[in-house]
């Protein structure tokens, strides 16, 4: 497996080059509204965006590829750099590092849903009743008091938020081809933990983790709702090649929402501080601008208003964000992106495939348009971008790539 | 050898989604009449292909690569969902398919022309005088009746067309890595058939060729002009995964012409009668519909009349199909696709590399301009989309696709 997707022969200065702000509005592609014929894009107030816009090459995104909907993990690993398809990253892993888990080589985390089980042992509810985050904890610390496992195997239980918690196994010779054992859908009998191909490793994890569920039942027994695990998503953790190495750059996030952090410090950026609003985030990025390369900043509303079908509240996302951009562009970065991980259409109410609007700002763009919108970009002079080359451009207006070749 | 484009990991719904229909006129994409600079697309009234764009995501399909004039089996191939390079069809393969002959794994087939030696061994007709389709169904019967091949190989020659046949051999261990026997240009011997690598397989089978050459030499040695055979396109047959297999899609195909029937059932389309008029080809739509998830309805004379470098014709014929498509939208598919296999300008005369416009109409587009042409569609949210991956395109339009991690 390899997560190279620039040229290998296409090297970074040693000798630095400009600075980069990456701004991501999660889901910010949409569609347009039936009324009104124009996106949540279009539909925004927003002229601090639109005069980026106007000194920005502007384009179109395509996160994976044609017609394909990005979850948040390959959305950003594509935003930076990496081979979305080549570096899939299991949910499992992406959870463990969402908790901030510090995930080792050759690690096998899986996602855990607290579930109800009957007497007959079928599933009678996958989220055992939705328990409040204080009581999925207690269940969590009640399992972890008494679970033990195989001598060199050491099994460590996170709680995430209400009935959702991870699975970290370490120890050597562990294998992550295992099947979900959560039958999706209820009145069914968890599915055994059981390796889905012939490898030893992947053999012997699935016996460790049946015995592991084996034991959460037992542990369990007197709890009314959630008396056992479901497990899927196994994933094994490997490295990544982290932006210093890949890039020659510093780089730091900045997210309120832990997956984001994960997906950033999987690719060695730092995480300095934990905002709780958006207007921290950006009093984030303003106390650590000059110290690093490349800043991160991610803002999730417009997506979470999105899964809502709230249009207007996604609208209002969005110009929440061109509020603040004022105090983004006062720091004069070299290169400032704005984009997102995938688009998220308030009327289709999910992730979609659908291309993301995007613009490059710096001292060496080709400006179309002085409006921010997915009509604009389409014809904008980047065209259609795959995702996980963005990065060249923004080295590239960084001054931070070698010329190909003589 | 993979057929698969879209990541293994993307995977189709078990559980169903909309309706796809794909319509596809053959040739579609064309070049400015010098008098009027509009291609034939946009020379054409087209009020509903022009009404339902307005509705649509536009944009340019690029069938196999920047400046590739693609055959009509890749270009389809393409527009299947297939890798055209790397699932290449061989010529034998693509005519064996197209007289209707059902291939079965390892068969090994070859294109045949009738043509004339004179008593040196040399070509003097690689057409044999273009003999008429009686005369060389005729011709084709009478080598038929009177050749032998060895123990264990069964051969089978139909007749295709005038001077064009079609030889199939049937059994263990041959091979296809055959030379083409035709040398292209008259006064000199035809090339003995050989392997082009050293495979054994290969081996035998060229000498199984040059044997029944050899026969055929014989048995036609009276016959004034078509005295021999030169063979071409030597390839084997291996089974396509079908669109079941592959999308969960219940496919069927309309088309007059054997050859893209050949096509789609070389992916497992189901063909259910044979249209004898673009009329009757919707009414067969009309009569599917409903019975299946995808629809490929194919009209020729776009094509044809291009070929012929009939620019007011291409027109006709593209306006012909405009009159038809309200019977096809009345059908309500959740996704409709217009587009075609390639590109073939009149004023050219052949199939070309150029991009072919395109539209999908769903609940879930962005729509940008209010007529269906080459101008309007480069400029559309699609960008160019290279050809194998418009179906991914049309999956996700029909929700027929996960969410690509987490």
């Amino acid at each position: 497996m390899s997560h190279i997707s620039l040229p290998q022969s296409l090297a970074f200065h040693g000798d630095g080059g400009g600075t980069i702000i990456m701004l991501v509005m999660d889901g910010l592609g949409g569609l347009p509204h039936p009324d009104s014929g124009l996106t949540e894009l279009e539909s925004a107030a927003t002229p601090h965006l639109d005069a980026l816009a106007a000194r920005s090459s502007l384009g179109m995104l395509a996160p994976v590829g044609h017609g394909i909907t990005p979850g948040s993990g390959p959305g950003h690993l594509a935003l930076f750099g990496y081979d979305p398809i080549e570096s899939m990253i299991g949910r499992g892993v992406l959870s463990a590092l969402g908790v901030g888990f510090e995930l080792r080589q050759g690690d096998v985390a899986a996602r855990l849903n607290l579930a109800t089980l009957d007497h007959d042992g079928l599933v009678t509810d996958r989220r055992a009743g939705r328990p409040s985050d204080e009581d999925g904890r207690r269940v969590i610390e009640t399992v972890r008091n008494s679970l033990r496992t195989p001598e060199g195997v050491e099994a460590t239980l996170i709680h995430e938020k209400e009935h959702r918690a991870v699975l970290v196994l370490r120890g050597d010779g562990l294998g992550a081809d295992i099947a979900d054992t959560d039958p999706q859908r209820t009145d069914l009998p968890p599915v055994p933990a059981t390796a889905t191909r012939a490898d030893p490793a992947s053999e012997r994890t699935a016996g460790i983790v049946q015995d592991i569920l084996d034991q959460v039942r037992d542990i369990l027994a007197d709890e009314p709702r959630a008396n056992s695990f479901l497990a899927r998503g196994f994933a094994a953790f490997t490295p990544y090649p982290t932006f210093e190495t890949r890039y020659g750059l510093r780089a730091v996030a900045v997210a309120k929402y832990p997956m984001y952090r994960g997906v950033a410090s999987l690719v060695g950026m730092a995480i300095d501080g934990v905002p709780d609003s958006n207007e921290n985030s950006v009093e984030m990025l303003e106390r650590h601008f000059g110290s690093y390369d490349f800043y991160f900043i991610h803002f999730k509303d417009t997506d979470s208003r999105a899964h809502d079908g709230d249009f207007e509240g996604k609208v209002a996302a969005i110009e929440e964000v061109d509020a603040l951009l004022p105090r983004i562009t006062a720091l004069s970065p070299d290169v400032l992106i704005v984009t997102g991980d995938h688009s998220t259409p308030a009327i289709y109410g999910e992730h979609s495939w659908h291309h993301v609007p995007t613009l490059i700002a710096s001292s060496w763009t080709r400006p179309s348009a002085d409006v921010f919108g997915e009509s604009s970009c389409r014809g904008g002079d980047l065209g259609v971008v795959p995702g996980k080359e963005l990065m060249s451009l923004a080295l590239a207006h960084a001054a931070r790539l070698d010329k190909y070749g003589a």
